[in-house]
């Protein structure tokens, strides 16, 4: 069976000079790794025309399947559609149907103060020799051009918009046009071990695996998520190879999936039926929204107090005025009392707490910036540790989060 | 003067597979532009080894720069510091300085229960044919070749380490080697309008400016950005041209530079010298998380209550029973008692409060998902109003967010 490979272009000035981060890829890789289809190549490219139309030439060469993304907004700085049409040698008709959407968001959906306008009439142009697909929320149709049994598709840049198009047109069209077995993936998240140190402890495992089967570390804030890949090979033999890696792991081992530590912890609650309250100092209301960006989150999550200053710790969460004093914020005493404080006023099961220094400013010799202490508990038991981080503001957040919840883990699954 | 191109390789099949979004391109793009170095494409390539071959032949033809990052951890699927050699024809030594580093490093920073393993002592090998770059933070050594008058540059996936070696040793060494003019660009932040309607207000201005200014439009969440990016011509057109923008865009104009909304609420804050509190419910802590996120935000922040029940709506913040039954969480009496109640806690001079439905489930006819009442006060005057979203959760709750932010920031300087 022949293998299939696609390419993603992504066009904008914007995505060269770093100010937007480019999602739109790692989310159209994942979705066709799915179907089958294996991305060998990315490519971002600029506003620019020659740069285009050369990208165009080469992932055609390295791909049967390109996808490329942006460059087709109402404003001049949008050239890709001109382009294609050129690139495909055809020439610019208005589509009926697409200019009756078009006509139809304006006068339905968007606001009454958005008139339609010239620049968004245009919009309903498209290259003679493309099948278009229908944007369903958007103004900017999906293109689809053939040209030596490769197959172009053109999507607009907005995530939303794309993944729409992607979802709706792209995929189903793959689907049924090329037949393929999926490429299959198995992920485990592990906690607590070094990249290196763990890939000591498996290398006999490695080196023992199948050639159609490859091993990845995925390290991402104290976690390593270890993923095996495998096409050409049955199920039983990806299963059996990941029952291995799990049995190796275990002492380490989080889940046996690819999901987030967050959805880990929120898992546990929506089994157990019981119910969390978070006091965060340092974390700003960090573990709180990794929390509530999980749908029904409300089952289980009741809310969290952001105790920043002293005065609301001691006032909101009855954090004695002597602590603060005496041990200071950033203190086992002072998380502890937190989550006293946040079992008796927010009434909940569980109660996590953090306090730390982030840092660039705040430290002192006793205290560090990376100084965190974390404490959890419920009406039985609190427990409480310190840890250190060691990176920039942003990514001391992330790392703490990420403990906290760790640590709340481990304590609900009675390992603390 | 020449004009330098710089190209990007990402290595790593999780880029590729959508497991990993790429964020360290961005930040390389950025950080290029402002030395002037113009990054004209990206490439991405998973852990093949005639892929990376073939994109390194492909990267040369297009710049006289290339910047790899990643593929040179310890692990066995880590190939490109062989590949390297190879392709520069030298061959692996073992360096002194690099051994002695990391031997340092697992003896004196990391944890003592990190063991230094044979993996990790061959970090330190490096092809004869290269310049060491110095990872001060990491074991894994960058490293800078010349071919044909081109300079590529290998660096660390991990992107703190990445971001250091960039700043201590890629930068200056370009700075120094090419002593180029920085391309100049000028962003600034509108609110409130949409890409092709500002687009044609503008369309004038954007016809008559000099073929060396190109305009950008980035549209985000909301808001929309305009940049404007220059080579090659004084600072007083530049500048001259971004004056007549601001004035055009006038109306919608937040700030004449590139920070995110929440940065430009924290400069009101620190200038003004007042305090805030929020209440959050159905952001569940992401505008705290935003506002948080900025360097010495406790300066003005004092917390926030991620009030996700209605128990701790009543019981934290006043909110009346009688007004969460008769007309519930989601009114403009909520939110507004919520801001009262936040006010007279909290005790500081604003407070911003939001309550809404995110979906993907919660929906009713009267109050569909998507329906959010947002309510901002000090102690002389309570404004709310309600907005509408309707995309996923995710987005739903990000929007949210920045409606609130410059909901606040209008209110702030008394729009309102």
């Amino acid at each position: 069976m022949e293998k299939i490979n696609a390419s993603i272009i992504t066009i904008g000035d914007e995505l060269l000079i770093g100010q937007v981060v480019d999602t739109n890829s790692a989310w159209i890789g994942k979705r066709l790794l799915e179907n089958g289809i294996w991305v060998s190549h990315k490519f971002s490219v600029g506003d620019q025309y020659e740069d285009i139309w050369h990208t165009l030439d080469i992932a055609a060469k390295e791909s049967q399947v390109i996808i490329i993304t942006g460059g087709l907004g109402p404003t001049a700085d949008d050239i890709t559609k001109p382009l294609l049409c050129s690139y495909f040698e055809g020439k610019m008709i208005e589509d009926k149907d697409t200019l009756d959407h078009i006509t139809h968001l304006f006068q339905h959906v968007f606001k009454r103060s958005m008139p339609l306008l010239e620049s968004n009439r245009r919009q309903a142009e498209v290259p003679d020799v493309c099948t278009v697909l229908k944007n369903e929320i958007g103004t900017a149709p999906g293109m689809l051009f053939e040209k030596n049994g490769k197959y172009f598709f053109s999507l607009p840049g907005v995530p939303y918009e794309m993944q729409i198009l992607m979802q709706n047109q792209v995929l189903p069209f793959l689907q049924i046009h090329f037949k393929l077995p999926p490429i299959a993936y198995r992920t485990l998240l592990t906690f607590g071990i070094g990249e290196s140190l763990l890939a000591e402890k498996i290398k006999d495992f490695e080196a023992s695996l199948p050639h159609e089967i490859k091993l990845a570390y995925l390290p991402n804030f104290g976690m390593l998520r270890l993923r095996l890949t495998a096409q050409g090979v049955s199920t039983e033999i990806l299963e059996s190879a990941f029952d291995k890696l799990k049995e190796l792991t275990k002492e380490w081992l989080v889940v046996p999936s690819d999901i987030t530590m967050q959805e880990v912890v929120a898992h546990l609650f929506f089994q157990n039926k019981k119910t969390l309250a978070t006091a965060e100092s340092c974390t700003g209301g960090y573990i709180a929204h990794l929390l509530t960006a999980i749908p029904n989150a409300s089952e289980f999550f009741k809310g969290s107090t952001v105790a920043y200053s002293n005065y609301i710790k001691s006032k909101v969460l009855n954090v004695k005025s002597e602590t603060l004093e005496k041990v200071g914020a950033v203190s086992e005493e002072t998380v502890r009392e937190m989550v006293s404080g946040t079992l008796a006023i927010m009434n909940t099961d569980y109660a996590l707490a953090v306090s730390g220094i982030m840092g660039p400013g705040g430290g002192t010799k006793e205290k560090p910036i990376g100084t965190v202490w974390i404490a959890v508990g419920n009406n039985d038991k609190i427990v409480s540790k310190i840890i250190h981080v060691r990176f920039d503001r942003e990514r001391n957040i992330h790392l703490t989060a990420i403990q906290a919840l760790n640590f709340l883990r481990e304590f609900i699954l009675e390992k603390l």
